[in-house]
Parts: structure tokens; C-alpha cells; sequence
């Protein structure tokens, strides 16, 4: 006998749609695995009139209330994103008994909180797998294939755009705002990438994959976030020469009873799983204690890929009547380890004036924070510059901080300094 | 209000006793997220005094009928592996309402159809994460997050032995008795290796991936398998210089109504994930209408990594108080696809004589059969022979084979003509 799930659909944009699509086609195969016939009940959108150009036979509303007064729908499927009125949509719908699946991570890692909580009284369920890794089923891994794991570490190469930006300058050598340039034609970046470049949106998606690692509750607004904004073709060539691949890494690492999480432009060894990574695919790997390093791999946006995790939850959720998991296990807050308390290796990339006794003084400003150099390469003067490309040995960050902010006082200094963390 | 799950568990093997680790070591971290407290109650095992040196506290048994008759034991992870007395245990224990939750993938994919169908009258569920790429949670992916797709492709790096043996010809130029030889002094290859190097355990697992990705019947029987016994260190060699690698893959691809489906020596692009992987660690890849490529990596065999596993469907199995979720949906047999109706590109190793005329045959066996040349280096006579590497345009398999049996009845012919497929 077959059950029926019917859902309510907010949001009729480009993973909304594919959820459409995706159950239109594939929603055979599904009742056969299942035996689970998923049914969009009605579609909650502001442009009703671009809605009706591709569906027919939904109700159609502009009124989200209106799927929460419906007692047949018992999912409610939220793909409209950002904060409000999706949060409000969320905690009315919870409260009123209905399953929520979504992929808003912006919501959930920002203002989560309240939410997470309505979910654990467990009158209604709350699936999230979309909001990280598009087609990748990377959440329900970690709560469900690795649950008797200790997680030791979380990273992942978690933004599409910045991932095709990075391997096009280190592959095409061409420039960042080439590449971005390039990303925004092929439709890999919006007009306005900040959101993506600057790192926020792999803020979110760490943050959301920290707190069901951990199980803590992570602010955050204390997570450590730099985009790749200011990187240089100079430092993807210098890279790939030694033998690494530069990174936008979300890495969140158990530290003692904290958690060092981070969003930055990484180096990692070519040997490396992540490091292989092209394009607009996204990966996470997990360190765990029992199965050791688990990697996965895939697209990471997109409307079908995101249907695909929106559709898995839907029916994760329908096959559960068991209500008694939690959707996320959060038992008090993270302490967020400081940078300062952060040692390895880093990359700087100094430009400077050609004359002499520089270099002396360079060596002087790290020397005096315990930073040892472990190679060092100058090369040819170019346009107006000298680069000056050094990697350290192990040294405390605060300390390398410190020595950057000096120099970048110097007044043979080109540039700010550019530093980039070596994750070995 | 914790709930506790009793196990009983049959086989105090490696796995076994990973399963007794990981619990003890996890057991609180796993009750913190799920709500569920897991005990194993009983250990049934014929070397009681060797399980007494490890275990306290839990009841011994030698028979395992006094598992199925104890009421409180809800779950039986089978972990003796092979056919008997495992399929009768699986099959009694499933009858009697028991819960099963096994690794034995050569039961389930030689002799699975009784246990899947007995599964699938849901009064007790079963369970085999385990019994595919270790700690990898594939066959969670495959079953619900990717539930909403077609899965087009499956193909693995599924046995870490012989990926071993591989990476080490590749790498380190050692001939495949050599790298087999350093295997075994690793713990990474048994005494007796056949099961391994002839392909056979990969062979359990693309078909049991198969039947999933599917949902057809798959006839162990009826898959292909060729192992590495045959590969010698020109292969690897050359195959490098060319920008592949060789990799021991199961391969089974949705073909028309069919399957087709392998596992066999393969040259893959560098540039493919499946390339990378190095050593002992499996993967799995997955092409998915709606996805895209989704591709999982990590440790396929080992103590604690397959316990992770073991224990994942234990919780599975316990949170999901719904039966009506099909254990494995098949639909009838799938129809194999035989290598008459295969068209690839393929390398071919010929040792021949060093004598005038030879190539001029070669190249006409070839022909007869539509099989053209695409790139041939002819190497430096070695020893008593002259390497020739074939690398062939798209031809048809049927094709190839029949040339091959030619080339192998000419007089100047040292040793059978290796073919390794191309996979694009």
C-alpha cells in the first residue's frame, strides 16, 4: 500500500522548481523504492503568474498561511531563503504540527537556535540536508552513517563560485577578476558574488556542519571568515609549484573543549584529497575516530542536485514516524577557539621596494615573534614590485599576526601583506 | 527518556570485536545523539576463552539459537561471514522477529534473494551497510540520500587489497608478486590473497551496490570478473606516461532495459577522482540524473571502521519504528549486458619475438575485426622479448576478444595479449 505525502512548497524559484521537476520525473522510481508517492499539494510563490507558466493541476497561493491550515499537507518545504519572512514561515509551521524541510543555511546558521529547539520537542521534524552541499548527502552522513563516530574534524571546500574562480587562476593563470568574471558568464556567480567571495556563505555551511560534529551550539558571528578576494594569480602559481593547491576551506577542528573553526583561503598538499577538487564541485571531508578520513564529493549547488536533497529529506522525514530523533543534538555552546591559540605553517607573500636591506628587516619583524622561515623565494622585479614569497616553519598565529602588522608599517611594503595557512 | 537496544552478537572476530570497542568507547556519544543506549547483551562465538580475554559482563554462548530466543534481544549483528551456518542464522532470525545486521557480503550477494525477501515482509529489518566500503556510508547514500534519483553509473574502487598491490606498482615500480608480498606484511593482504586479487570480493560488492542502484535481481554468476594477477609493472608504467591510472574497478552501468556490469582492470583519466585513490582506501562513485557525479571515499575494510558501519544500521534500524521502508526493492532479474554489445577504448600488451613481419600481423588481426589503432609504442627488447602498447579507437569488445584469440595462436607471441579497458 502505498502512502501518500503531500507537501506545501514555498518558494517557486530555482530549487523550488526542481523539487517540481525532480518529483515529475523520478517520482515513480521513488514510490517504487519506498513505497512513498510524494505529491506538491500546492505552491506558495509572490509570482503566481510565472508559477502557472510551468505547472498545472497545484493550488497555487500567495498566502503561506494557507498550507499551514491545510491538515493535508504534511510537509512544508521552505526554499525561499534568507531570514524573514522564511523564520517566521519555519516556527509557525513547526508549531502547527508540520515537517519543515529547507535549504536556508543563512537562516539556520545565523538564527537557528529557536528553531533547533521547536524541532527537538519532536511534534514535528526538521530536515536541512539541502542547506549544505546541494546534491551531496554529506548531513545525513554525519548524523546517520557516522553516528558512532567522534568527529575530530570537519573541512570542506563548501562554495561553488569560489572553487571555480580558484581553479581557473590556478589552472588558466588567470587573474581573480577574470576568473570572477568568468564564473558570473557561466552562471557559477551572481552580479553581486559578495556573499560567495568574501566566504560568509561557507561561514554558514561550516557552521551548520560544526554543530551536528560537535554538538554544540556555534555562534556564528564568531567564526573566523576571509575570502579570496585578495588573493593573486602569484600565489595559486607559487603554490602549485610547491607542490600545493590554494582553497577556500570551511575547517572546524575539536581543540581541547572548543572548537577552531574557520573560513579561509587555504594551502593544502596536491596529494590531498581536497586538493583535487576543480571547478564548481564542492567536497567535505570528516576525521573520525573510528572509520578514519571519510570524503564526499559532488555538486554542491544547482537546482536539480539541491532538489535531490530536498526530495531525500522529504522522505527520511515520511519513512520516521519514530519521533524520538532529535534533529540536532546541541548540548550548550562552543567555546570558539582563538586564533591566537592556532599553530602551523603559513604562506606569506610580501611585495616590496627593490633596494637594499630589506630583506634584514623583514626577518627581523618575524624573528622577533618567534616566527622561523622555512623557504624563501624572490623573484623577478615586476612592474613596480618585489615579490617576496616566504613559507614558515610552525608558528603561533597571533605571533605571525603581530610580525604582519609591523611590516605592513614598513614603507618598502607594495601591498598589505597576504598570509595563507598551510593545513598539513 | 533513553531506550535502550540489546544486540546480539554472532562472530567475535575483527569486526566483532571492533563493534564491542566502538560501543564501549561510544556508547555515551551515540545515547547524547540518538537517544539510544546500545548494549550488547550476548556474544555467541565457538572461542568462548579467547572472547573472555577481551569481555566482561556480557553472556557467552556458543550457540547461537539462544540469541533468537531471548526476548529482550531486538537486534543480531551477524558477523561470521561466508555462506553457512551464516544464511540459516540470518534466516531463523528474521523469521523470529529479530532484526539483522550483517557485513556477510558474499551471503547476501551469492545467496541474498530468500534473506531480501524476507526482509521485505517487514516484520524485522536487516541491515548491510558493513558489508560495502567499510566505514563509507555508500549504501545509506544510495538508499535515501539519492533516493530520488536514477542512478545511471556505479563504480568503485571496492577492495582495498588490490588497490594496494596497484598504487604500489604504480608508484613504486615493484611487480605484483612483490607488492602482494608487501601486502601480506602489512595485515593488507590475507595468506590465501584469491578471493582479492581474482576479484571476487569486489564482485560482491558492485553486485549487491547494483541490485540497490537498480532495483533489478543481479546474478553473481552472471558478473565478469577479472582480477590482477595478470598486470605486470610495463602496464602501470605505461599507463602513467599515458595520464592514467590502472585501477581494480566494479563498474555497472544502466545499459537500454540492462546492466552492464564488471569488475576488471581499468585505465581511468588522472584527472578522475577514482584515480586518486591510493593505497587501502576504497570508493564509489555514482552518476545520478539529478545530481550529477556524487563520489564517497574512506577506509573500506578494518576493525573500527566496519564497526562504524555496524553500528550506523543498528540505530537506523532502531529509530525507524515505520516498517514499511523496503529493506531493498527489486524488481525481477536484471538482464546482463554481455561484452559483445560493449564498445570502449582499450590497451593492449603484446611480448612478442624480435623479428621482422610481426607487426604487419598484428595490425591485420586487428583490422579484421574493426579495431583500429589509435597510438602504439613499440619499447626496447627486453630480456627475451619486445613490448608492443596498443592503444585502440572505440572498438567492440566481442571484436577485440576475437582478435586476441588470433593474436595469441601466432608463434612469435610470448606470453597471452593483455587487454585493460578504457574507461572514458
Amino acid at each position: 500500500m502505498k502512502r501518500k505525502v503531500k507537501i506545501g512548497l514555498v518558494g517557486f524559484g530555482t530549487v523550488g522548481s526542481g523539487v517540481y521537476e525532480l518529483i515529475k520525473k523520478n517520482g515513480a522510481v521513488i514510490s517504487k523504492r519506498t513505497d512513498i508517492e510524494l505529491e506538491i499539494k500546492t505552491i506558495c510563490d509572490l509570482r503566481l503568474d510565472y508559477v502557472k507558466e510551468t505547472v498545472s493541476n497545484i493550488n497555487l497561493t500567495t498566502n503561506w498561511k494557507d498550507l499551514l491550515e491545510d491538515d493535508e499537507i504534511e510537509t512544508i518545504v521552505e526554499l525561499i531563503g534568507g531570514i524573514e519572512p522564511a523564520r517566521t514561515i519555519i516556527i509557525e509551521a513547526l508549531k502547527a504540527g508540520k515537517n519543515i524541510v529547507t535549504a536556508n543555511k543563512k537562516l539556520l546558521a545565523e538564527a537557528g537556535t529557536e528553531i533547533f529547539e521547536l524541532s527537538n520537542k519532536k511534534s514535528a521534524k526538521l530536515g536541512f540536508e539541502a542547506s549544505v552541499g546541494g546534491g551531496i548527502p554529506c548531513l545525513q552522513a554525519l548524523k546517520s552513517g557516522l553516528v558512532g563516530n567522534r568527529i575530530d574534524k570537519v573541512a570542506g571546500i563548501l562554495n561553488g563560485t569560489t572553487n571555480y574562480i580558484l581553479t581557473k587562476m590556478e589552472e588558466d593563470g588567470l587573474s581573480f577578476a577574470e576568473s570572477l568574471a568568468e564564473a558570473q558568464k557561466l552562471g557559477f556567480a551572481e552580479a553581486d558574488p559578495t556573499f560567495d567571495i568574501e566566504g560568509y556563505d561557507a561561514g554558514h555551511k561550516i557552521t551548520l556542519l560544526s554543530m551536528l560534529a560537535f554538538n554544540k551550539n556555534i555562534d556564528y558571528k564568531s567564526v573566523e571568515m576571509e575570502g579570496i578576494t585578495k588573493l593573486e594569480t602569484i600565489d595559486t602559481e607559487y603554490a602549485r609549484s610547491m607542490g600545493y593547491a590554494v582553497k577556500l576551506l570551511g575547517i572546524a577542528k575539536r581543540s581541547g573543549n572548543g572548537v577552531d573553526i574557520s573560513v579561509r583561503p587555504t594551502l593544502i598538499h596536491e596529494e590531498h584529497p581536497l586538493a583535487s577538487v576543480r571547478n564548481e564541485f564542492n567536497a567535505i571531508m570528516f576525521e573520525n575516530d573510528m572509520t578514519g578520513p571519510v570524503f564526499l564529493y559532488g555538486k554542491g549547488a544547482g537546482s536539480l542536485p539541491t532538489a535531490s536533497a530536498v526530495v531525500s529529506d522529504v522522505i527520511q522525514i515520511a519513512l520516521k514516524s519514530d519521533v524520538e530523533e532529535s534533529a540536532i543534538t546541541i548540548e550548550g555552546n562552543a567555546e570558539i577557539v582563538l586564533s591566537s591559540a592556532r599553530n602551523s605553517r603559513y604562506y606569506l607573500r610580501i611585495f616590496t621596494d627593490d633596494k637594499p636591506g630589506i630583506l634584514q628587516k623583514l626577518a627581523g619583524a618575524l624573528a622577533e615573534n618567534n616566527v622561523s622561515i622555512s623557504s624563501l623565494v624572490q623573484e623577478e622585479y615586476e612592474g613596480d614590485h618585489v615579490p617576496l614569497l616566504f613559507i614558515t616553519h610552525e608558528a603561533n598565529e597571533a605571533g605571525i599576526k603581530k610580525s604582519i602588522e609591523k611590516i605592513n608599517t614598513f614603507d618598502f611594503i607594495k601591498k598589505p601583506v597576504m598570509m595563507i595557512r598551510i593545513e598539513d
